[in-house]
């Protein structure tokens, strides 16, 4: 896509998002359904269906060819990553939506060919988005963000899963203990934020395709290295535990889980 | 202290918490000096120093009898809660301050005669503010708040202090497990705002008298349970693991902790 269809392509979904953030809201003030999925701390709302619904709607006028991985299964059933594949998780940090009504996200993300084109993160309640892609540039809402500096692991705030830090799994302890501190906010799309904006590190969390396929292009297009933290391909249609991280937090981390 | 009294002390306060607020943010573009007090992770600023020496200059002169105990030393040494006693946290959670210019806190909270007046928890950058005290009423900016549904730890949200979690110390785990989720959130002020605004069961920390102070006047004037987790009375200048929670998540917790 040239520039202008990139500016177009932003401008469109930033529309959405404008529309998902005034919608969200009144809708918290409502009474929620809220339901469980594949356990008792996996919730979903009709909230997180409805703003699915809408992407899908959406996404169908303004691109009817794309295929659509949703979250809550309004989408496609994608094989593969031939095309224009749209990932979309309408609510991410259905929890902390159902029990805070705060620090949740929603995000959006295009790849065409398996090729990063285009991604969207957005702190719901506070209308704060990360957006771009490797052709158009980053940005944080209007301001242009520039690759942070490369602070190393012992610097910095590293972000985590707290499942796997509870259980003990993949390290999550001892890269705890190696950061400068950690932290735990429930949501994929807040802890990207935090880490494309300079405030963290590092993320690492297992995660579904619609979790990190947004934040996985746009640390991508900024600077910060993505991948398993096994060390096994990336594959956009496989979940994993992935870690987002400056150059060398992720050496730091990945130095850990080799001596693990 | 009478009606008007009270409502001259909390309007006193909040102005100061606006010159902190517009200070602070000010500060935190300029360059900032950081130093290590006890080790690497403890950290301070300049500006938690200048914002100490405010609120001790403020306080003397609005209450020049009163006894100071703040964070960084400018106050008194305070040996008993004789009198009027004024506990200062200039910058709350100052990793997060350093590291992410958001999530930090200021807090103030006025004892008389070891019995609660006042307290003042601000979010610095969102300029949210948790104020009140027992014979006031507690607000959230200029809503009441009103004593919080009686939620469980099964079905709530629990704010842990991430290191006490990571090195496994009193049972922080088996809370972990138990809660139906928990966030590490590296500031004191920010985990209460959490609680006293219903967002959170619970939160339990390793804290200094400024740290919880505040925290603990508010957490008691709105009806949650306030204690130490190992059960020893609560002693407002002793340092200690503290905890406040909804009653029937402070007996869930206390069970843990008695199984331990």
């Amino acid at each position: 896509m040239n520039e202008a269809q990139l500016k177009k392509l932003d401008q469109t979904v930033l529309g959405w998002l404008d529309t998902v953030h005034d919608t969200v809201l009144k809708r918290v003030t409502q009474r929620m359904r809220v339901d469980t999925k594949a356990g008792h701390r996996d919730l979903v709302t009709n909230v997180d269906r409805e703003t699915e619904q809408f992407y899908v709607d959406a996404i169908r006028r303004f691109d009817p060819k794309a295929k659509i991985l949703g979250e809550e299964g309004f989408g496609d059933a994608v094989n593969d990553m031939a095309g224009r594949v749209w990932f979309v998780d309408p609510i991410d940090g259905t929890m902390n939506f159902v029990k805070q009504q705060a620090e949740f996200a929603t995000m959006l993300a295009l790849y065409e060919d398996g090729q990063p084109v285009m991604a969207w993160i957005m702190d719901v309640v506070n209308h704060d988005i990360v957006h771009g892609g490797p052709a158009y540039g980053v940005y944080h809402n209007d301001t242009p963000l520039a690759t942070p500096k490369d602070t190393g692991l012992a610097d910095g705030l590293i972000i985590l899963s707290g499942a796997r830090l509870l259980y003990e799994q993949f390290g999550f302890p001892e890269v705890a203990k190696a950061a400068l501190g950690f932290r735990v906010y429930g949501s994929a799309g807040i802890s990207y934020l935090h880490v494309l904006t300079g405030k963290a590190v590092g993320y690492a969390s297992n995660m579904k395709p619609w979790d990190y396929a947004a934040g996985t292009l746009l640390g991508e297009a900024l600077g910060f290295k993505v991948g398993k933290i096994d060390d096994q391909p990336m594959n956009m249609l496989i979940s994993g535990t992935v870690l987002v991280a400056t150059q060398q937090a992720y050496s730091d981390i990945m130095a850990i889980e080799r001596d693990l």
